[in-house]
């Protein structure tokens, strides 16, 4: 197995090899720069044993999933011939009217601020190609979700790292960084039950981190896909967000009615509300009438009906997460930090004792029979070690029963 | 009114000040080169006269949507548990491999080679982002369908202007500004019942026009929503984009199954896959797994669904499409040079009369209840007046009755 920084040199060859018969083929410099995927864990586990139990994905319970719901309003939808040709045709390119001041009513804004979109991955890269200048530096979460990252791409690689502590991005360290002469275009955050460090950002700093945007005039993309799913704490409130002109807010319905909708939302600042729906309408019109249609129906036909939906979801990852916090402690005391988490769908686990190689860990682990993504693949600068002796453990779509069995391989592992 | 030239003039003065105020506000250059939305006509027609017939948008008419056929699919999909809770979750950014096989079949690809979409707009974009350097040139039809303008922004406003004549894309006139040391990285056409000019681009073209990008190494973009409508003459063929590594060819479902699905496809040469898939992932992950779903059930439950619901369409629209024709020749004789299209939703007749004013006529025509798209609207450089002497008429929505007053109407405006 090659080393961090040995893979990051490899990968960086590559990129230069690739750019050059890129440039030569007539790509643009945008397409470019944009990496190749890359695999979630080591390419050993491409082909993991029988009967593996994975922790890989932060996707949604099935049994979470309102498909009785959604069967009877598309039936609806359907036997309503002006309804239906409605959803056959074109539409406006910042969403439908019912969803749009739906959404405004929860988020308490006005419903011109509200843009749908095709989920939470477009809401970030409108934002980045609208408020990031090619080249320019966004501060963001260390660890970070590397999909926004990737997202980032299509405008910059360059980062200033910002370690996520226990109450979230570290403000103070990026204020530092501002006052010793760093500048960004922007600011990257999931200040929610954060992916993967499980924290929520506390209200001072939210506060806190929207007047250092204020002051500095960069823009915070809010990155808000889990905040429905809290089981335990306080929220920390997303007003200040929502009544800033330099935080652009992003969320969807992937995590609580699916992420094969591809229908999320943006909360935008006046003055961004033109130029993101012009860029927007450019690149693909508007989310499909049809999905915007019967989510519409399920989420308005019956106003409980979202909140029962995010209820039920709740209590499916609250059971989870405690059965999964609790095995640890049982079937491996002492080996892991570990903090119950207040909603979410993962858990980030450090490793205690130094002696411990994560790589070979996670070798072994799979060999028994478990897989999850290894801290180092959320690093904000890859091989750097920031989150080498953390795992991530997703929860989500895997039984109580699936989690105690995969602790127990996990300590035969260890 | 003001005349085309002082219009251009007055809208750069407008962008210039967008722009300004947009880089104080921390806009990226590809965001404040977006412009303001277009009206389609002028601003006195907003608010047209109770009863007005509107020949503006190439939209499918209700009557050709399979509103029936897509209830029927649809409640197959919420009954199967299985496939409903797929449709609900993550898919790969390539799009359904069943979708994309049946898709392969048709053009005569390898499946590798097909990207599903969301829409042909999204396949334009995609195709300009991939291929289209920041300020190239682009060289496009004239007249040019102006959403692909549009979507050109997200790169350049620099396009070279090809005439469309009576066999589609003038392609001699493109060798000929090559040969005088143009270069451009892209050619825009639409070579089936052309948008607005109702050509197509003949087979001896098509072969050219691939020869010259081959040649100067430049990418063909080609726009195909109409191909599937033909109600008369001969194909001229699509093998000739599809076996070379120059083209990309952009399709979608928007005229057939209904604009608001926002499914369409690419049909990508072997070296562009790569680099248009990693984008689009970036963009929004991928295509709504809910509205592939419903499309790839109605197309291969039933192998002739998808040539029905085309034939049923064709009929329509030719009928129209006569009726048009017929009333221009017996209530306007002379009044206009008219060709009866061979397919597609637009007739764009030409005024045979210098004496008279086409806004004018607009104008008035509008005042009688009838309104249809200027042909200035569809120059590539507005105000240059290459179309000031077309009209474009869309008889796709509108009965032959209603066509047919809608002559009427326009006759009295004369």
């Amino acid at each position: 197995m090659t080393t961090g920084p040995e893979r990051e040199a490899e990968a960086q060859a590559g990129r230069e090899t690739r750019r050059e018969a890129g440039r030569e083929a007539g790509l643009t410099a945008l397409a470019r720069g944009l990496s190749a995927p890359k695999g979630f864990v080591d390419a050993s586990l491409a082909a993991p044993v029988p009967g593996t139990i994975s922790l890989l994905g932060g996707i949604p319970a099935p049994e979470a999933l309102p498909v009785e719901a959604f069967a009877k309003v598309s039936a609806q939808l359907w036997q309503d011939p002006d309804a239906a040709l409605a959803g056959l045709q074109y539409a406006r390119p910042h969403g439908s009217d019912a969803l749009r001041h739906w959404i405004a009513r929860r988020e308490g804004v006005d419903p011109g601020r509200v843009l749908v979109t095709n989920g939470g991955m477009h809401g970030l890269t409108l934002a980045v190609l609208t408020v990031v200048e090619r080249g320019a530096t966004v501060a963001v979460d260390d660890p970070v979700f590397p999909g926004f990252l990737w997202a980032l791409e299509v405008s910059t690689t360059r980062i200033l790292p910002v370690p996520v502590v226990a109450d979230g991005f570290d403000v103070e360290h990026l204020a530092r960084r501002l006052a010793a002469g760093a500048r960004i275009a922007a600011a990257y955050t999931v200040p929610d039950f954060h992916n993967p460090a499980q924290v929520s950002l506390s209200a001072p700093k939210r506060q806190a981190l929207m007047e250092l945007a204020e002051r500095h005039g960069f823009h915070v993309i809010v990155d808000n896909p889990y905040r429905e799913l809290r089981f335990a704490g306080q929220d920390q409130g997303t007003e200040v967000f929502n009544r800033s002109d330099r935080a652009i807010h992003v969320n969807s319905f992937t995590k609580t009615l699916g992420p094969g909708w591809r229908v999320g939302w943006l909360v935008l600042p006046e003055h961004l509300v033109d130029p993101v729906t012009r860029l927007r309408n450019r690149l693909d019109v508007h989310t499909s009438s049809v999905t915007q249609a019967l989510i519409e129906r399920l989420i308005t036909d019956d106003a409980d009906c979202f909140d029962r939906i995010v209820r039920g979801a709740t209590a499916l990852y609250r059971e989870r997460a405690g059965a999964l916090v609790d095995a640890l402690r049982e079937q491996l005391p002492g080996a892991f930090d570990v903090m119950a988490p207040e909603g979410g769908l993962f858990l980030w686990p450090r490793l205690t004792d130094d002696a411990v190689d994560p790589a070979a860990l996670l070798r072994r682990a799979a060999a028994h029979g478990v897989i999850y993504q290894p801290g180092e693949y959320f690093e904000a600068e890859p091989g750097r070690g920031s989150s080498a002796r953390h795992l991530r453990f997703a929860y989500s779509d895997r039984t109580p029963a699936q989690l105690r069995e995969a602790v127990g391989r996990l300590a035969r592992a260890f």
